[in-house]
Formats: structure tokens, C-alpha cells, sequence
């Protein structure tokens, strides 16, 4: 089966750039905020293709250029080719787009047996999709799905008409102009589309003008104007994934809320993982992180994670933090290492290897002599929306720099490298961690040792519970003084709520994850959310709700960080996770965390899992073996392709 | 007065990258063999103001973004700026192209005083051109002049019609196909264009088609079908430059030869140095490093010269030698002291700097523990297309390295780096090259001291003799052993001639140099040549001339590195040369070489110099001060706008 090919990671490149090119803003676009990688324009493809009898073969360009068979240049076409050996080159050249080759002609078939270079020198294998197998599709389109959505109601109002379409989505709309010009307003809320000068998306028609707008997050539309002067049709776009993940349980609430956060998070589910559809409509590494996870409990689609990881990092020279955020890179070389246990695929380590130890090399030029990565100009400490103590070296960077700097460790080996040396760092920095953050006296780490405040953050401290810098007595320390302690300030992102939560049900602690939870998230649908929005706060009131960033209508009304219940539910609750590398084994210890009863399925790369509780029984059962459950202090094999029950005591 | 601004460099990044994609072959594009860079597509640029009064001020984008002013993001449009300081940013996103700013409004103008960044935490000064200065002007058009070019005669052969230009040129041609289809063939020679099967570049309308074509190199026009069935007009496209230098003497043909180097000159002087302007139509450094000196004696175009050079460079990361070519990355570096020296421009050392050293970096991450430069995987040793012995190390390469590395030096002050590592590195490399590659018994430096062979060409000694490896005695053995000695292979290539000539001249021997030219250049004008030929060869005959590379029409017939005559005519002859640096002193030593007499005017940074000779009397002008004249053993000062003359005894 033929493929279309290009230079490797290509494609994620030229579809991040189209991707962070379209942010609107008050009729404006509103460009990405840092460095944009083009694809190479000029692209060499090439193969040693042996042919076991004659075959005619379909040469085709996404650009110009020609071929050289054997030795030979001649232009683009259709050619037989006799039985054995050929050099086959074909080049392309596309100024303003993604040059790509496709042939299409058995062993001469264009696929990830070419190699490709930019003509620096070095050949790579090429990179290709199973979305673009015939000869007319075009790597340059994305593979969106439509399908017609109707609002559902209209409503004359304020010299205008109001169009609902009943929930959160992302729709184009063909729109066509009567007599009078219209103006548009997008609204994620009733009051945004209400509020024209104050819409972050907006548009106009010209009288008499019929035009296709462009894709947009929205649930209701207001047009001015007559109904009868304004006629359109809107269209869902959305990347055609399979929901493999389920979780339905006793409480339907908390069924709305896995419902509304695996809604919220295939909206935000496209070339690439989005943090939300109005705004950023960016790709952002430390959201990205989180969504790997959910994609594992919910699509399992490892086209859209590869493609991720590869868009964020995009090309040499890395001269600049990704998304300029010193934690954001260091997320990255830790979701390659994640990528790589939970799935096995070394190939893709092996792809990125350069990339990675160019960055890790920028990362390390801006450590101290403690090996702590320190604040350069340009460079942005994050961690989160929070007062941390960020002063001269945060804590917490330097717990994801040494567990990244393992993560280099484990990789090399799979690139045929010498990871000794990240190894080393690895294990020198932990050791200056624990001298200069550790706090005994008030049994947690503190955000920073140069200020004298010697601050105790939530945030600092779940980073240690996540990247091993938490065993035995400074386990039990910090989750008394920091995550039971009330004194400690509260996490008030669903960004960090995220590790939070995952904190509480790594300790068991089901039944109150699942009240944060219902209380959290059950507060958004109280409040008619039909997406999880970017923050929540419920002291707030009507609009206020809406308002970040300066602008009245600013939040991000559906936003992928509030996926995490999606995770949570299905690796604690539900209790499926991997035993040992790429899911060779896995455990099912179901917690039912206060509900009476739930079942669903967790996607693995090896089959989905089926769950059931009720009461004092759990079954599971998957199509593969090596599998255990955990249940009521018991444990049985799950073998492949039979259902197991379990009842405790 | 304002001007569009860019991102430092992308005007020539983005021109280049359309530049080298536009050469044909056989009816297809032959994509350009080495790495492509494109312009970032995602800019910011910026200026604190200081308004001395209010300003209405326009801001026009080439692309889409938006504007911040005083912290206010604003779409782009016309503001009232009251008096006194503001901060003002421009975003520009544009994904197929090159992105630009521009705004007209006081101090708030738009021009080398903004900065710019590619989001990648660094300002720059930003880029900008005299070109465009209007607000409809548009940096992504290159502004090439046209005029009607008619063809000067028709003739009905071979069931078509034959149109002849009547000189070499370069046209873009509007065709309207009558109801038969027809083939063309674009002929540099009458053969080629009638050869449609072999003709390098050709084309096909369809019948009723009407279509503008694509601007192309040719003398000949060969059109299938009847004459009334396809009429056409064509232009010639053109860069208006103003022909600063010129030559007339004595010898008509002399005179010929100069106007066919100068005509084939401009032919090949448009964005940047072309080599060829139908093969390759690319822009190769050895070549540009020549045009820079003829463009010093002809156009004296500073624009076409930095163009060039930063178009060559590219973008990081450098992984490749530009061109792919060991020696053109050290010409590239050389062209920059170069440039400096006979200009003073230290801005534009400044602006390169940082290009230089990771070039430079890359270069001597391939040295041995020697110093010397050796051939790595995926490098080009070029030199010239003659048997050099380039075993292990060239010596021309290390040649040209030492002197490389004297020019970072050099150009390491005006940057305000530390340059003493370079200089250290140059004059270890010095001793070495004498000591390795300096053959006592044979009076010559030889290629390549691994082979054992122990070669002695002329390219390698006449680089000795260029960069300051032949002092004294050695100067002399050289020329005894190596120039003045027909037992050491001739050069053949006029690449090579360049420099061969320009050691005879610099040796005095004008004469032999005039007799050179007419020989070489006269013969190609006597078999008809209307521009000078990429090589010629006398023992050829007919159509064998005009192969190259295995194509029966592959071999350029307009090509730049053949108009050395009008350098040397101009600083040999004529005698006008630079006596320090940036012409602040200078010469005018005229020789006649065997002449008559002659007159002509040289350009220099600082105006242009006049000269005349006949017999023993020479005369020199120059509009500013600071210049000698040497004739007969004499010399006299040249005053500001006086004409001074001396006779010979």
C-alpha cells in the first residue's frame, strides 16, 4: 500500500504553522508568540527498490521537480519498470507548501522504507501517514470530518437574531448576506455573542456577499439584522476518533462529567493537541503532557501524541525554550520517556533522538554549578498560575530537569547512544535537590532556597510525590504538611488539579477525589457548562465567569487541561494500568470510591479492557493475556479473552 | 521617509529560496542540490518613538497580525499618535510568504531603526530596501525593469518559425496559441533552439491558450506550426543598474569584448551574482566571489554584492558547506573582509558576525590536529574542474582557511569579539602549509603531500601567490617554476583565468594579459558569441561548443565568471585601485599594455575616477581627494575635481 512521503516530521511542522496562524481576536488574527518552524521547501526522497517481476509504477509530486530512475533525470509520469534492482530519486520542490512524493507501484510504493533529506547531506526515513494513500489526497489538507449541525433554536433580539446550537462545538459556517451587511458574533457564552464589541471572535458580510467562513468554536451565534436578510449553514468539524475508553457508574453526574470532559477533549483533539478551540487554539507542551494521559483512557490515539511531540519541538536550531517555558521543555523529553513505556515504540525515540539532545544541551547551558537550571532572560519559569517562589532556581524545575535527564538516560540506549553521562547529572542533581530543598524542619520542600522564604507549595511538593523525590518518611511528611494541610494554599487551576488529584488516588484516597470532582466539575454543569471550562471558581456569578486576561470575554470555555477526569476515572477508579513496559503486564484494581456500582473499558496498545463493579464484586476482561485483578485483598490471573470476577471478603 | 521593513536577511532568504527553484530542464523543474532556507513566517517587529509632534500615522502589513501601541493591541489601520514616546509593536504572520511592516508617519516611520525578532527572544535590527517605499509596494516582488525586446528577423524552417533576438537576453514572452498547438524551444544557440528534443528549456501552449511565460534565458525562439498560428510579444526583464565603469581604447575588439563581458554581466546581475542565467541560474559563492570584484569596476552595486553574500549563508543551523563546497563556505567568509575593506561598512560585518563564527565553528570542527581543512563525508573539495591532487588535504584549501581565518580576526574587532584565537589558528596554520605543502627542489607549492604524487599545479600556486604564501624568493620560484613553466598544465576553465590573469597583471605583464584576452575572449566573439561562454575551447567546432555535463545543449552560453576582462581592464589597465582601506587613499598607476591609448572610468565608494592614456601621456580625475597618479616613473597627488596629468620620459 503506497503512501504519500515527505521529510520526516514535515507534516507536523507545516500543520503547526497553518494551526498557530489562526487565532482571532476582535477581527483580528493574533499571531503565535513563539518561533514558527516552516518545512523544508526543497526535499530529496529515495529508495533501492528491488522489483520481484516488471511493474508499472505512478510517480506523483505534491510540487516540481523530477525523478532520476537509474541514473536517469525525467519528468513526473507513469513508467515500467523491469524485475530487480533500481535506484529510484524523486524531487520535489513546493515553495509555499509541503513538498511530497507518492508512488505508487508494488516494491516501488512510496513509504517509510524511503529516505528523504532536506539536501543537508543526511538521509532519514520518510515520514508518511495512513491518511494520505491515494494519489489525489493532499498531505497539505488535514483529514477534518463535517457533518451538518443545525442550531437549535433562534431567538429575535437586540436588533439581531440569536442562534444557539445547544452545546460547545466547532463549526464552519456557509453563510450568505441579504441587502444589509451583517455583523457576526461568536459566542462561547449567551452573553459573548450578545456582546459584539466585546466578542472575541467576530466577523462581518457584505450585502449581497455568500462566503464560507473559516472553522470556530462556539455555541451560539448573533447575527444583525433581520432574520430573513441572513441565511446559513454550519458544519461540525471534527477529527473522525474513536471514543475506545467508557465509564458509566451509579452516579449520573459524575456519567455528565466524564460525558462533557471526553466531549471537551476531542474538540480540543485535531492536527494536534489544542489547550482550547476559542483560545489559545495553540499548541502548549505542559497541557499537552496531561493530554497524552487522557488520550491513553480515552482515544488511544498514538498518531495525534507522536504528532504533538513533534509539532512542539519543531526545527533546529533550539535556541528557545519550547513555548518559551523552561518546565515546558523539560515536559517534553519526559512524554517521550512516557511514550516510550507505555507503548514500546523505539522507533519513534530514535526519530527524535537528535532533537532531543539538542535540547537538552540548551537546558544544560543554562545550569549552575549545583547542575540547577536556572532563570535566563528570555526564558520563562511557569509551573503554574500561582505565587511560587521562583527566586534564582525553582524546586520544581529541577525535579522535572532530573527525572528528564533519565529519561535522556533511557533513550540513548534506545539510539545506540551513551546515556552515562545524563545518568550521572541525573543522580548529582537529585542529591543537591534533597541537600538544598528539603526542609526538615517543616518536613516538605520548599519552593526556593535563595529567597529565605523558604515557601511550602502544593505544587513543588506533588512534583515530588510524581518524580521519585518522595520515599518512605518524606512521603508521609509532605502529605501531612502539605497536601492534608489546610494552611497550604490551595490549587486553583484544573491545570494542577490535575496532579493533585492523581496525588489523592495514588494514596487510595478514591472517595474524596470523587467529591472534588463532583464539586469541581459538577459546579461548571450546574452552571450550564457543555464543556469544561479553562478555570472555575465558584465564588463568582454570571458573567464573571467569562472574563481572563483583561478581556470580558477571555476564558476559554472549553478547555482540554479539564480532561483529567477522563484519566483519573479510568486508571483509579476503573484501575487499569500497565504492570511493566508497553503494557507486557497489567493490573486492574478497580475503587469504586463511594459509587454503588461502574463499568467501562480502558484502550491499551494491546486491546481494551473491560471493567465491572458493583458492590462487593469486580470482573474484568481483555483480549490478551498477562493481565492480574486486584480485588478485596485478592488477586487472579486475567486470561486473554475471558472474564474474571472477583468478590470481596 | 518610511520603508518596508523584514526580519533581518529573509528578503534575501525568501527571494533565494524562489530564485533557485525556478531552473528548467527538459520541460520539467531541476529543484536546487543543496539546502533551501526559507524567511520565518511569523514576525514581530518593534520601536520606541519619539514623536516631536502628533502624527497621523498609517500601518500596513504583508501579511496578518496586529499592532500594539502603548500596550494596546489595535488592528492595523491609521492612529493619531499624540507628542512624545511610544512604544510600538507590529506582529505579522504570513504563511506563504515574506512578512513585512510598514508604517508612514513621522518618527514613527518604518526603517532600519526597528528591531526585529523571529520570537526566538532576540532583537535584531530589521531589514529593509530602498526599493519599497510606498505603501502598495511589495517586498515579495523583486523590482525588475522590462522593455519590448521585438525579435530582429523570422524564418520559416523545419515546419515552425525561428525567431531571432538578434543578441542574448532574457525574456518573458506573452503568447497566443492559434488553433493548432504549439512547441517551443528556447535556443542560446540557433542549434539548440532548433533541437527541440535537446533544447535545455521549452515549453507547450495548447491551442486558443494565451498565456504570459516565465521569464527565460535566450537568443532563439523556435516556434512549431505555421507563423500566423502563435504571435507573441516579449520583454526583456532586467534590474536597472547604471553603468559606473566603462573602457574604450584603441583595439575595437577590445572594446567588443569589454561591452560582451559587461552585457553578460548584467544578464547575470538580478536579485543576486547568478552563474548562469539558464544554467544553473543558481548562486554559487566561487562564482559571486569573482562578480563581487567585477561589480566593484562595473556597477559598483553594494546591494547586489550583500544580497548575494547573505543569500548565500542562509539560516542555522550551518550542516553543510554552501554550496555543499568546502572552499565556497571560505570564500564566503573571505568576501565579508573583502567587502569590509573596500567599503568600510562595519554594520554589515556586524549584522553577519554570528553567521561567520558557527560557520567558522563548522569548519574547524573538520581540521586535523595539523589545522588542516580535510574532506569529510557529504563535503565538496572543488577548487576547479582540473586533475588537482586533493588527496587527504588540498593545500589551496588550507590556503584559503589561513586566510579565513585572518578575516574573523579582522572582522572579530569590528564585532567586538575576541578574535586572537583566529588569529593564533591562522598563523600555526601558516607554518604548516609552508612546511607541509612547500616543495624546495621544485620551487612550488604542491597539492597534496599524502599521495606521495607531489603535484604542482598552477591553482594551487596562484593562491600561494593570492593570499600571501609567496614572499620574496619564493615569489620568484613560483612564477619561474610554476606560470612562466608549459610543462605545468594550463588552466582551462575562464573560472580559473580569472586569477591567472590577475597574477599576470599583477606581475606587469600586460601585455601578454591584453593578447590573453583577445586570444580566449576574442575567439568565442568570432564565432559569433554575443555573451561570454561558461567555457570555451578553440579545438572545438560548431555544436561541439555548446555541450556540457553530458547534454548536447547543457554548456551556458551567458556566464558571469567570464567578464573578468572588465576588472582587469579596469583596475590593471586603467590602474585604479585602492591604496588603504575603504579608498581613503588610492592609485591610478594606468598601463597601457601595448594599446594605443585609452580612456575609461572606474567607481569607487567614494566617486568615480576618471582616467586617460595615449602614448606617454596619462591623465586622472577623481571628484574627491587623496588619490596619486604613477605613470613613467612619476607620480603626482589627484586634487578634488581637478584632471592631472604626467608624462613619460
Amino acid at each position: 500500500m503506497a503512501k504519500w512521503i515527505w521529510y520526516p516530521f514535515d507534516y507536523e511542522v507545516y500543520h503547526s504553522l497553518k494551526l498557530h496562524a489562526r487565532r482571532e481576536e476582535y477581527g483580528y488574527r493574533r499571531p503565535c508568540c513563539w518561533r514558527q518552524d516552516d518545512c523544508w521547501h526543497d526535499v530529496v526522497f529515495r529508495k533501492t527498490a528491488v522489483l520481484a517481476g516488471e511493474r508499472k509504477v505512478r510517480f506523483c509530486a505534491n510540487g516540481e521537480g523530477h525523478l532520476v530512475i537509474d541514473g536517469q533525470r525525467l519528468p513526473y509520469g507513469e513508467y515500467v519498470l523491469g524485475p530487480g534492482k533500481h535506484e529510484l530519486e524523486a524531487l520535489v520542490c513546493k515553495l509555499d507548501g509541503l513538498p511530497c512524493a507518492y508512488a505508487d507501484g508494488g516494491e516501488a510504493s512510496t513509504d517509510e522504507s524511503w529516505e528523504a533529506t532536506c539536501l543537508d547531506g543526511r538521509w532519514h526515513p520518510a515520514g508518511c501517514s495512513d491518511f494520505y494513500r491515494e494519489p489525489e489526497d493532499n498531505p497539505e489538507v488535514f483529514p477534518f470530518a463535517y457533518e451538518p449541525i443545525p442550531p437549535v433554536s433562534a431567538e429575535e433580539i437586540n436588533g439581531g437574531v440569536l442562534y444557539d446550537f445547544g452545546k460547545e462545538t466547532f463549526a464552519r459556517i456557509a453563510a450568505k448576506c441579504g441587502g444589509v451587511p451583517a455583523a457576526l458574533s461568536y459566542g462561547e457564552s449567551r452573553e459573548e455573542a450578545l456582546d459584539h464589541a466585546n466578542s472575541i471572535v467576530r466577523d462581518r458580510m457584505e450585502a449581497g456577499e455568500e462566503r464560507l467562513l473559516p472553522p470556530r468554536a462556539l455555541r451560539w451565534l448573533f447575527v444583525t439584522g433581520p432574520r430573513e436578510n441572513f441565511s446559513f449553514s454550519a458544519e461540525y468539524e471534527y477529527l473522525p476518533l474513536e471514543y475506545r475508553g467508557a465509564f458509566r457508574c451509579s452516579d449520573e453526574k459524575l456519567n455528565r462529567i466524564w460525558d462533557t470532559c471526553a466531549y471537551t477533549f476531542h474538540l480540543n483533539s485535531r492536527e494536534f493537541f489544542l489547550d482550547g478551540i476559542k483560545r489559545d487554539r495553540w499548541v502548549w507542551s505542559g497541557d499537552a503532557y496531561q493530554s497524552y494521559l487522557v488520550n491513553n483512557y480515552l482515544f488511544r490515539d498514538g498518531g495525534l501524541t507522536r504528532r504533538t511531540i513533534a509539532a512542539l519541538r519543531g526545527k533546529e536550531p533550539f535556541t528557545r525554550h519550547i513555548n518559551t517555558i523552561l518546565d515546558y521543555s523539560l515536559y517534553w523529553v519526559l512524554s517521550i520517556g512516557e511514550y516510550y513505556a507505555d507503548t514500546g515504540d523505539a522507533g519513534f525515540v530514535r526519530s527524535l533522538w537528535e532533537k532531543m539532545v539538542s535540547l537538552m544541551e540548551f537546558c544544560l547551558s543554562r545550569t549552575d554549578k549545583d547542575g540547577f537550571a536556572t532563570e535566563h532572560p528570555g526564558d520563562w519559569v511557569f509551573i503554574d498560575w500561582a505565587p511560587l517562589d521562583k527566586e534564582y532556581a525553582a524546586c520544581a524545575e529541577q525535579m522535572l530537569l532530573a527525572a528528564a535527564l533519565e529519561t535522556m538516560a533511557d533513550c540513548a540506549q534506545l539510539a545506540g547512544a551513551d546515556g552515562q553521562g545524563y545518568r550521572q547529572k541525573a543522580a548529582a542533581l537529585r542529591e543537591k535537590i534533597a541537600e538544598k530543598f528539603w526542609d526538615e524542619e517543616k518536613g516538605a520542600y520548599i519552593d526556593s532556597f535563595a529567597s529565605g522564604k523558604r515557601l511550602v507549595t502544593r505544587h513543588t511538593n506533588l512534583f515530588a510525590l510524581r518524580y521519585g523525590f518522595a520515599e518512605g518518611k518524606k512521603r508521609e511528611k509532605i502529605l501531612r504538611n502539605v497536601l492534608q494541610n489546610d494552611a497550604v494554599e490551595p490549587i486553583t487551576t484544573p491545570y494542577f488539579k490535575f496532579y493533585e488529584l492523581e496525588a489523592w488516588c495514588e494514596m487510595g484516597e478514591l472517595d474524596f477525589v470523587r467529591r472534588e470532582i463532583l464539586s469541581y466539575w459538577g459546579g461548571m454543569l450546574d452552571l450550564g457548562a457543555t464543556s469544561v471550562w479553562e478555570t472555575f471558581d465558584p465564588r463568582e456569578s454570571g458573567a464573571e465567569h467569562y472574563a481572563m486576561y483583561g478581556d470580558k470575554f477571555g476564558k476559554s470555555l472549553c478547555h482540554a487541561w479539564g480532561a483529567s477526569p477522563v484519566y483519573l476515572l479510568g486508571k483509579y477508579f476503573l484501575g487499569v494500568k500497565p504492570a511493566s513496559g508497553a503494557w507486557e503486564t497489567f493490573t486492574v484494581e478497580p475503587g469504586l470510591g463511594g459509587l454503588e456500582w461502574m463499568e467501562g473499558t480502558v484502550p491499551t496498545p494491546r486491546g481494551d479492557v473491560k471493567v465491572r463493579c458493583r458492590g462487593k464484586i469486580a470482573e474484568a476482561a481483555a483480549p490478551f493475556p498477562s493481565g492480574t485483578l486486584v480485588w478485596g485483598g485478592k488477586s487472579v490471573p486475567i486470561p486473554a479473552g475471558e472474564t474474571v470476577f472477583l468478590e470481596a471478603e
